[in-house]
């Protein structure tokens, strides 16, 4: 008996927040660790190997009850049930999104129109393993029977991603015999570096396009046989060194790929989730099939932690509702991400696709319009970089940025005091984005370093920091494959959380689709000059104009 | 005779720009490209090597107008005068901010506290030219006589971003004979992942801190002098590979540098200007000075564009009132910088520190509150690996986002049809960004594809495209030493002519002293089993604790 639900701005758990807000509004931080010695202690929760401090957010138990409360009166307990048995949560698309049945264990059941997916996912694991092994021992070699000593993977958007993340995320555990490359980009240079390093003989191409369609992976792997023709190979070699990922096996045939060298897509597999799969096959030759296993072992654990964990206590429900909470509640319209860790340098990136291709949506998943804000952008780098760059921002500027501090405990690399230092420049950003400092202590401080009182009271303004700015710290033992796959999976099950909230549907893309169509529209008119009429708008005539001045022969 | 200053958001010139918006929020850039059709032309200009087309944005001729008399109201032209004249522009700090000198041509005369700064600035690029000339031809090798084919910069924030980027977006410049490596950060695997390239005999340190007392830096330094002791080199060999650009020569003199091995750097720049001094020496050493001395002149032809260009036609000016309008009319709180260039993938990280470190503030020049927002988030990536990750948002998503595309009209690197694809990507993502797609197009389509009415009404609300989403196309012939040198100064003024607007002061940075202050007091609790006491608030506390549980041996 299907009742017209309330809308979510309207529902007395939103309303509860709301109060919540006007409460907190006048008590700061400093003030809510000053009145509760156990905030810090009781705002900590783990799951999955990963630690997660949210002491310096502005909520306290009831914020976080409501926050809770909004979460059960938007259905995810049955959304989640959804999400994991394979139910349609597609809407638009009309599919399950399976990513989890990727990291599953081998005697698990999920069905997808009836028939277990389970085995196709462990049988192509066993592929990959072969794979590993048969170009670590030398039985898969090149064309001249010398070892593979490079792997390209041609692929973009989530071919490209993920794989980058988690193939630098895991460098302490490369094997040792091959390098990695990526290429993702239509501009030539992309495609041009990466070949001149490299020989024919000991290359191998790894294609990734779940259509095998994507222009971009097509033209640049195009570009990458013809090369491969004219330095040495031949016709019949290019089977020994190009293979494919994709579900779109005809293509890959006549593409010249081997069906034996054919990894399987599935539909029910998004592009930004797809590093769990086949796609993932660089991290898995870099790093080796057991440490491919421990990455999806820990995404596991993660899924686990998630479905299993009391709300209060779990980490993508909290981090979600943190994320609802600052953005819907307290204007924040950005998210920073900042791990505290080399190794980690590519992660913003990744979750750059994963939170803004799934929640840069304008209407719900029944495609009504919404009232609120939906996914913030989400933004960052490494720290202790971004401290000499962006935090002036984060600290004095007029944005509201609710950031995360990602940080293993220990280092891969224990050099002098390094590591401790870099712990205390992660701790102080986030104490110094929660305390600031009042404009009466930033006087008081420089008349206690001997400036006049004129002078100091002209200057402390500019040195005052407001504080009361939320934080998160995120942080894991090491940076291993289990805690790295726990943490992946920990921001795509957050992002899921706020997708639930705001009712859309994260697991469609259409709003991409309109530039590839323009695009293809304007591309005739660039490289053929006898190409007539307008492309629609005076703007993009012009800009064709020059185009086809500055590249007439 | 001060009379007091009308607040921003009170003069005329500001009204009247609220009223521009009032007229203009119901009409769509659609039609304004259809009721004009030199709309395109008329909205082209260039300067430096640089065109710009900022035709989408919600504007007309009198909204430019108005922006221009904003900018006039604010002071504009005296403060331009000011900034190249070397007047106290840096208020709290109390000084010029010079990098403009930087580029200036031998024969002129830039005074400081009366002496003419330039000579010193020639002399020092003479020197300059004079280390690129003899690691070249091998009159200055190691201290095995062997020639030099490393060299590493140590430096961090502006000693760090600006170098990467020009030398990774100068690789076709590249000379040949020596590789290029940055060490930024304070965490371990930085240094020593480096470090494990290297062979001490060929390489070469430059150690870039204006202070000499930076501490990521220094102790990154310090590690480097470590493993060359322990690798074959001796003390008295540390002065043939240790260099060091500095204005505190008897802290680099301690470390154990000659004298004639340190490049002077002046209170008058500002780190995230110093790419142009000594600073920039990683980009003199791979791409050699004559192009060193090109970009110099890229970045002189700008400044002489700026302070001469009408300001209608002037680039500057122009993009910097463009994000005003789209920031503190519009509700912008972010800027998308998109260059669809592999080259020039370092840009968006430069400009993160370049605009959030300089406008990322909360009082005025004279210490009073804003009423208003200042510095927008600054984030973006290369195209068109972008549009398989957050164009999603772009397109769809609740923000309002403008973006910068930046693309030249020619490739280093022309392969098959590459380059024509990416310029068509990158004008489709700008008109899909300007036009969107309403729901009945939308339908329609999805009705000419055969679906059935009922089935396209319901889809097509997922592929409606609101559009009017403002941006601009910055186009150059081709990366060059001269064109990137034009870039970069154009934003350097972009960022410039809004701390004007916002009446701020963007040459100081004193929002990142508190991180630094609570960090010294965090380490040594991280670092000492025995220090005892709270560092002051409980969640530090209980981090500090974890960190030493874990690392303790």
């Amino acid at each position: 008996m299907p009742v017209k639900p309330v809308p979510l701005t309207q529902k007395p758990e939103w309303l509860a927040l709301l109060q919540q807000k006007n409460q907190l509004e006048n008590l700061t931080m400093r003030a809510m660790f000053q009145q509760d010695p156990q905030r810090a202690q009781r705002y900590l929760i783990e799951g999955a190997g990963l630690t997660l401090d949210f002491s310096r957010n502005r909520l306290n138990d009831d914020t976080l009850t409501a926050l809770i409360n909004l979460s059960k009166a938007c259905g995810l307990e049955q959304r989640t049930s959804d999400l994991f048995n394979g139910a349609t949560v597609n809407l638009t698309e009309n599919r399950p999104a399976l990513h989890t049945a990727l990291r599953q264990p081998e005697n698990t059941t999920v069905l997808v129109k009836g028939t277990n997916i389970i085995p196709e996912v462990h049988a192509t694991q066993a592929r990959m393993a072969q794979l590993d092994r048969e170009i670590k021992n030398g039985t898969r070699t090149g064309y001249t029977k010398r070892p593979f000593t490079d792997v390209v993977s041609i692929g973009i958007g989530g071919s490209f991603l993920g794989p980058k993340l988690a193939v630098e995320a895991l460098k302490p555990y490369w094997q040792g015999h091959l390098r990695c490359h990526f290429v993702a980009n239509i501009d030539g240079t992309d495609i041009s570096e990466t070949l001149k390093r490299l020989n024919p003989e000991t290359t191998l191409f790894l294609l990734q396009s779940k259509s095998f369609r994507t222009q971009e992976t097509l033209d640049n792997s195009l570009v990458a046989r013809q090369w491969f023709l004219t330095n040495g190979g031949n016709k019949n070699a290019i089977s020994k060194h190009f293979m494919a990922v994709t579900a779109n096996v005809d293509a890959a045939v006549r593409f010249g790929i081997h069906k034996e060298n054919i990894f399987p897509m599935w539909d029910w597999v998004g592009g930004r989730y797809s590093l769990w799969s086949a796609i993932g096959l660089p991290i898995a030759l870099m790093v080796g099939m057991d440490n491919f296993r421990a990455l999806l072992a820990g995404a596991h654990a993660m899924d686990t932690h998630f479905k299993e964990a009391p709300a209060e206590q779990n980490l993508p429900v909290v981090m979600a509702m943190l994320s609802i909470w600052n953005n819907n509640f307290w204007g924040a319209g950005s998210h920073a991400v900042l791990p505290y860790d080399e190794y980690l340098k590519h992660l913003p990136e990744h979750l750059q696709q994963l939170d803004m291709e799934s929640n840069g949506k304008q209407v719900t998943q029944h495609g009504a319009t919404f009232e609120y804000g939906t996914g913030p952008i989400i933004w960052g780098g490494v720290g202790a970089n971004g401290q000499h760059a962006y935090h002036q921002l984060l600290h004095q500027g007029t944005r509201l940025i609710p950031a995360d501090f990602i940080i293993p405990l220990t280092s891969h690399n224990p050099v002098a005091h390094h590591h401790a230092t870099l712990f205390a420049n992660c701790l102080s950003q986030a104490r110094a984005m929660m305390t600031g400092k009042t404009e009466a202590e930033a006087t008081q401080e420089l008349m206690n370093s001997g400036m006049d009182k004129a002078a100091a009271k002209r200057l402390a303004p500019h040195k005052a920091i407001p504080g009361d700015k939320p934080s998160n710290i995120l942080l894991m033992t090491k940076v291993t494959p289990d805690t790295l796959g726990a943490l992946i999976a920990l921001y795509e099950h957050r992002t899921f959380v706020q997708s639930v909230i705001w009712d859309l549907d994260c697991f469609d893309q259409w709003g991409v689709e309109l530039g590839k169509q323009m695009g293809g529209e304007i591309l005739p008119r660039l490289l053929n000059d006898t190409e007539k009429g307008s492309t629609g708008d005076s703007a993009t005539d012009n800009l064709v104009a020059l185009f086809r001045s500055a590249n007439r022969h």
